[in-house]
């Protein structure tokens, strides 16, 4: 049913699966149940209910805050996922709070952007660090956001910085719940 | 599952039901079949798969386009759904282009507000005609939103103006499908 260009995950933590799970952190709110691996299903599971320690559902959608001198800088700097060097992984789940999802647009773009230089900072880390996010809010999800990373192992400090200064602007002030899973690709 | 502010809904074409269904228009793409009456679900169906003549699902969400000072004017007008006197109503079913859902956020904001006033000349229209936008594209939907309206019938006539306003702007333009389901509430 989805449209092209649409693209619907599921995320399953269990115990195998093509990635392995280094450590899942919670950042702001409650924890995460620990597995030992992830499963990424890019297929509707429609009606089939995966079993696991935790399973977070998704879909990539249009851009909300990225404006057109924005988008002509980031479309071409912006990696695929997939590359054989980036086997280092990262799921981040998080939701915002109910004050934020009742501000205008024209105040979260200032928040998100204006403010907190979300776009602007994050560009750097390209094309070192490979990024989707999967919008899950409108799917009843608990989380509003699924966002995934994919960088080569030289690249882990990066980004680690990267998570710290987005943590650090007035935007994450609304993020009442995040979780870090880092992730290594299984040796097949 | 769904947060405080956030109403599912499902909407089933069927053979009785709250509202009767008066006539169907295929205004841009494919008709919807014909039934006699509508069911409006607000709890969330999951699992469940309502048997209907057609069978529509969106889930209300956070301002899309809507600015601040838009939005002071906006809220204290607005009137609330289920007032007795609205026994008329209409669903309009949408659907935009590849080419909408490619275009950034500040584009899409010039195209439906800037150039085809879709905010400020539906305010007019309030508090006569009572409106609730429900999204459907992220949840696989062949929509992108059901527009839900309701009035009384001696504002008929304002109801169709307001349809033929935003029928001849630009952002219409990049509606690939739009159909019109006129309702009246059934007497109980």
């Amino acid at each position: 049913m989805f449209r092209p260009g649409m693209h619907p995950v599921t995320f399953v933590a269990k115990d195998s699966g093509p990635f392995e799970i280094e450590r899942i952190s919670a950042i702001s709110g409650d924890e995460l149940a620990f597995a030992t691996h992830l499963a990424v299903h890019h297929e509707p599971v429609g009606l089939s209910h995966p079993r696991g320690a935790w399973v977070l559902r998704g879909v990539t959608g249009h851009v909300r805050y990225v404006e057109r001198a924005e988008k002509t800088q980031l479309d071409p700097a912006s990696p695929a996922l997939g590359r054989p060097e980036a086997t280092c992984a990262a799921l981040i789940p998080i939701r915002k709070s109910a004050e934020w999802w009742a501000l205008p647009q024209d105040e979260r773009r200032a928040i998100f952007e204006q403010r907190s230089r979300h776009i602007a900072d994050s560009m750097k880390y390209l094309p070192r660090i490979a990024r989707r996010l999967y919008q899950a809010r409108e799917l009843g999800e608990h989380f509003d956001f699924l966002t995934w990373f994919e960088f080569a192992p030289e690249h882990e400090a990066a980004f680690d910085e990267l998570l710290a200064m987005l943590r650090s602007r007035e935007e994450w002030s609304f993020v009442e719940r995040e979780v870090e899973i880092r992730l290594r690709r299984s040796r097949t």
